[in-house]
């Protein structure tokens, strides 16, 4: 039987442990106009090839989770080597939040109409086929409706024990 | 309405797309003795910080599902530059399967009897809280019972498009 103290070790080594879990950077975006949101995400995940389906996890806290459950349709936004400051923006800081967090960058308007991002290393645009709720986390299983493959020559985004990194 | 062709196209540009999203390597490992399996996979995350738990993905069809379904707990072992052979092991290159897939590698127990990767970066031994699946694959909730920070000051084995790549 595991003590509480064992319980809160757990979960310290966890979050130390998970830091060395290198993830590439998205930008996950819902809505239109001024009901614009999005956050950045290092859980986006292809889920199968047929049907073409992408996961992605939300935290039900968050702004982007109410827009996300009336609009039923999300985009996935990879990003390139040079995007660190629309990951920062999207990840809030500098305290930038709804739509105010689309300044600064060029969007296209996805035929679901969700905006994405023009110089994405890749975009995908889709329906929300399911969100899945489990403790503190929504998985979006994301039903591929367009793909906008980057035309540019240029590395992926990561993230890893805290900082934005590139590919040797 | 979209019709079959445009199916098959978006179908072979999300194929091409998740290509570019970059992944951390790890290998999943489930059973014990001659009853191990295990395999490759990109689709590890961190899913809920409190309470602890890790996600990750297992194609249906492959010969881990059932061993994981009996067993019911399952270990991630996040892979380190340098351990791209094992990677290919448990990527089935080869043709290696079950139990063959350890050999070459240090193993250590964990407590829920599942194998580590002695030399992993980050070996997290889970319980299997629930599968859930959808189209070909299920979706695992780990509930994380230990965690095994490496020792090693190595940097992390990713892949994106098709090869394995470091960290600059």
């Amino acid at each position: 039987m595991s003590s509480l103290a064992d319980s809160v070790e757990i979960a310290a080594e966890f979050r130390l442990a998970m830091r060395a879990l290198a993830g590439a950077v998205s930008v996950l975006t819902i809505g239109q106009g001024a009901d614009r949101v999005g956050f950045t995400a290092t859980s986006v995940s292809s889920f199968s090839m047929e049907p073409p389906r992408i996961s992605a996890f939300v935290n039900k806290n968050s702004s982007s989770w109410p827009v996300l459950q009336r609009c039923r349709a999300f985009a996935v936004n990879v990003l390139g080597e040079g995007q660190e400051m629309i990951a920062e923006r999207f990840a809030g800081r500098g305290g930038t939040r709804g739509a105010d967090r689309f300044a600064g960058a060029e969007w296209v308007t996805a035929a679901t109409g969700t905006p994405l991002l023009a110089d994405a290393l890749v975009a995908i645009d889709c329906e929300l086929e399911e969100a899945i709720e489990r403790h503190t986390h929504a998985i979006l299983i994301g039903d591929v409706r367009a793909v906008r493959l980057g035309g540019r020559d240029v590395d992926p985004l990561l993230y890893w024990h805290g900082r934005y990194r590139g590919l040797r």
